[in-house]
């Protein structure tokens, strides 16, 4: 019996990729499975994970794990949030309200892009219940940057996500090879509503020039958290510290902006260490199993971002296709810890966790 | 001249596989080959003794060494067992007593799934000189458990090995994506024998809460060797010897439970470092030759379990392509003992491995 | 919409060489893209990178980085000069004086090849603005070597690179196997000119005896820099400084020479340190991206030679060819350098580049 | 224009492989190519050399390098001597003589296999001024065994080299897969001239019972200088020079005995070291270029075995494709010898490789 690939309860996460790339076209598939340059980082984020072993410990005497864990004070049923993606339209309908109708139904929680086709207030208005926050790319013109945080935290968005890896936008290959653009018709919701005609590409509005200054700002002024996204060094991480962040996530960008960067999972250990609990860590990049997750709790992160995974499930199956990736995430993270030994992700230590060799 | 793929005197180590991927229905061909998740864990075990490297001495002046060892007390041909699968006659009609009956027939080891179709006492009449232990899932019915093993010990199997690293079971998807599902009529003998209807997976019967306690329990209580199956990490291995555990086998389950855990060959040097002579140190996982068992007693260990080798054999040829594997293994590790200059298993010091560099 | 290979605006820099292959009789191919004996330093020196990891800055506060920068006194746009090489006509009749005029375009230098079938002047009436240096092979005839060098400094040329890891030709079995052969009319200029007839071969006219005072010599006689090419050892590196090198080329000349020498990426940092500020050190091998340039720059190279990619690109498209190909990889080095944080390749302090693990 | 497979003068060292795979029967090629158990081993012979990187210094002041070199106060052409191997004629019907004569012709040495079905008189007759060595295998019968000696020194054999690594022949899957067997009409010449019909296969004559003393014997008894082949580890180089061996061969037997044990390469360093200046160190296992031998040279070998690469040089072309393959190898050395900057053999210091990393 072989399942059938237009059916996403018959989804697997080590296949759905392949799936999705029969779904997409293949433009699209480029531009969404693409990396920088030789993608050597791209490449790395996953094979990264076999830098480290996993070290069970065995009769631990209870009956269960849940993957259930605090990630910024919210309650989520697992450590995983679904990183900021744009174009989400492109890989199906369902788009990011799909993934926030997803993300509600299976208790994980989302970070909504800057540049989504949909306001905040849609996407909240798809799925209240959801642990939403804001991805923000500071804008040249900070009152606009500001009104889209306003209305995102107006909307129940609950933490600004400011991205501080793209100052400008990575030499993606695969992108330019396959005559990739963006779309007329998929302008962020941002443009369309308010400065329409001012810019055909939403990244002409971002500002290359964002300082740690904006974090303290932004922190002060709004007075929800503020984590920096893309953060690959230790003295970074105590600077965002510094500077007033809550969080920070170890990232390289899904691979798409400076190749030569280390796998997120490699970066992830010093950086925690210098982090200590001043503020909370998570991991993007190479999450493919819920083994990956563990690995990244025991190696210091409070929880991951799911970006390619949960696109390749709205590529095949919409919405459910969405859903069921972050089911069986959820499913595996539960069946890791338990193998872990673990009960819960909070008793992942350091110890579960070796570098091979 | 090409060698017969239907004829079991013409199986060889290195292809055997191979063979039964070409015999075996896809779905039982993905459930019996598969891993967990990334299915890192599963290639880590055959690639993880590219870790090592044997040290022959050369001119060591006797005729040719023996396979011929001793574990727990029982006098092998050869420092194999093999290990406990379910589903044996899903390989072949022959299934469980065809693989006894090839174990007695070539002076190797068994040990029988708490699974299997087959009680204790069927596998003994089939093959009553083999040596044979009881694999055991501690059952939520402690009484039936104790059942299980007292059948079993009454049927002269002459030990327990407590399975400690199934509280869950593994996130496989090959297996589901085969659309695998465990046959009506293949269900283990203790559930038809005893608690026909209680339920439709054995699985649901094991207790997930099992604790070193149990160790202790079932060693006082039944007087043979305990051994635990499931280690990696030298802490549980001074816990299990704490417990009255005779023996510890240093497994992953065969790549099928918590991927990301190390190759088992990989985590063996530290465990019998801690175990010392505390308990005797068994290898599961990866085995495919002679040399990787040699180098696995190199590393610490006193025999090592033989799991799919021996199920493409049976699958290939029933119970003499069992036999025949069982053969090329003893053979292939004479002969590796002779060209290492050890006459015996015995004489395979911690001299005759390095880690590669 | 696929990119027309027959575009030389379609070029990428991952593609690059495919598309040169398709174009180019498979005995030029081979000639152009074969190394020495088993082709592992070949290999190496595109995979030495994966042994660096870049560690990028974020939130840097300013709007673009340029690549600018100053190599032995020239400005130039981007830390790249084209590799010398020889036979660029049978890539595309536009050879060498479109590479030059590609370079001048695009602000980057030039090494001219001693075999080049073009003159200095020549060279130098395609491209007056380009920055062109001559790249020497000593000629056992020393007027005639000088003669050269003199034509070259009479037309513009402002450096002498010495090219030292020649003294006989490498063992290069692609080139052999493919029946390649020097062509009857692509005779290096200085043999057509001056010394038609005296050998057929330009690789005869080398001395293979030049020792480190012929660098003395040269520094002192012709009063531009001279660049010793083709270190791969800090004391020799260090012995470049002593006999008045102005600067090194840490190279294993693309493969092409001493099979088993190491990526020169990997040479670089320990030459570098010995070198300190005494000479300019360029690394030249492997380089294929931007990311490429900034790892090499965070190594201690001031800049890097690129051959094969621009040759690929005249290959493809002629002088458009190799311009697009220097106009991408300027735009990848400005956007690596922006990312990793660094205003100009100046600022790539070798916090920047850590080894892997 | 493509080389012409049946061109003796066309054979390269990167294809003589493939090459000879096309000529030979399937059979014979699994049995010349394999090697044990999972052929671990007889790709770590190859790959080894992956783990060091050679040190060239330029600007050396010398017009050529030469190849030639003393092994055992024999002049040499080049540190090269072939491999000891059984069934050439299978090969080729050249066979022994054919490569004795492309030995004699090109000035490097041979080793002559006990189990050839040429007696060493009609090599010697073949080839007359070649340096020829015998290697032994020590038979049961000590009086055959001397006997064979006695002949080949009569012959002009001026070394006994003593293969220490066969107490009993490897598991060699692909050879018994391929249904390989020794042919009727191969019997080895001292079978066939003094045993007819005692054995069937000549490898039941040798004794694995050999010990160390029986070097001292041959030492003392044949006024020849003695050589232990199989050495692996230092300890037992310094047992060989105890017992009155001149030489040693690092050889895991081309990876057709103990399947595991180290790449020769990779070996080779340690026992040099232990051996110091007490026996002359040759290398056996992996070498297909120049660039393999300067290597060895570098590590501490005074000359290297060459075995495959002869053989697929003889089934490709006879005596002149052995020959072929001997000239590209002795020019091979000399090149690299000359980029590596030393002016011989002699030359190549410790300086000169460097472990990778």
């Amino acid at each position: 019996m072989t399942a059938d690939p237009r059916d996403p309860a018959a989804i697997q996460l080590s296949t759905v990729e392949q799936w999705a790339a029969a779904h997409l076209d293949p433009t699209w598939y480029a531009y969404f499975a693409g990396g920088a340059a030789a993608e050597r980082t791209l490449r790395g984020n996953v094979t990264g994970f076999d830098r480290f072993e996993l070290r069970p410990r065995v009769l631990a005497e209870f009956e269960a794990a849940t993957a259930a864990t605090r990630v910024l004070g919210h309650e989520l049923s697992m450590p995983v949030l679904t990183a900021p993606m744009a174009f989400m339209r492109m890989a199906h309908p369902d788009g990011d309200e799909g993934i926030a109708r997803a993300v509600a139904a299976t208790g994980a929680g989302m970070l909504l892009s800057t540049l989504s086709p949909s306001t905040p207030a849609e996407v909240a208005a798809a799925a209240p219940t959801a642990t939403r926050w804001l991805q923000l790319y500071v804008l040249r013109d900070r009152g606009l940057s500001d009104d889209l945080v306003a209305e995102a935290l107006e909307a129940g968005f609950s933490a600004i996500v400011l991205t501080a890896d793209l100052p400008v936008i990575g030499s993606r290959g695969r992108e330019l090879a396959s005559g990739w653009a963006i779309p007329e018709d998929e302008l962020p919701a941002l443009v369309r509503a308010r400065r329409a005609g001012a810019t055909e590409r939403g990244f002409d509005l971002l500002d290359p020039t964002v300082s740690w200054g904006e974090v303290d700002r932004l922190a002060s002024q709004f007075g929800v958290p503020v984590v920096v996204k893309g953060i690959l060094r230790a003295d970074d991480a105590v600077l965002a510290a510094d500077h007033g962040a809550a969080g920070i996530v170890v990232s390289n960008h899904g691979g798409r902006q400076l190749d030569g960067a280390p796998p997120a999972i490699a970066a992830l250990p010093a950086i925690a260490e210098a982090a200590g609990d001043r503020v909370e860590v998570l991991l993007d990049g190479g999450v493919r199993h819920g083994s990956d997750v563990v690995t990244a709790l025991g190696l210091g992160a409070r929880a991951v971002l799911v970006g390619r995974q949960v696109l390749w499930g709205l590529a095949v199956g919409g919405e459910p296709g969405a859903r069921r990736v972050l089911e069986l995430l959820g499913s595996e993270i539960a069946v890791a810890l338990r193998l872990l030994g673990c009960a819960s992700p909070a008793e992942v230590g350091r110890d579960r966790v070796n570098p091979r060799d």
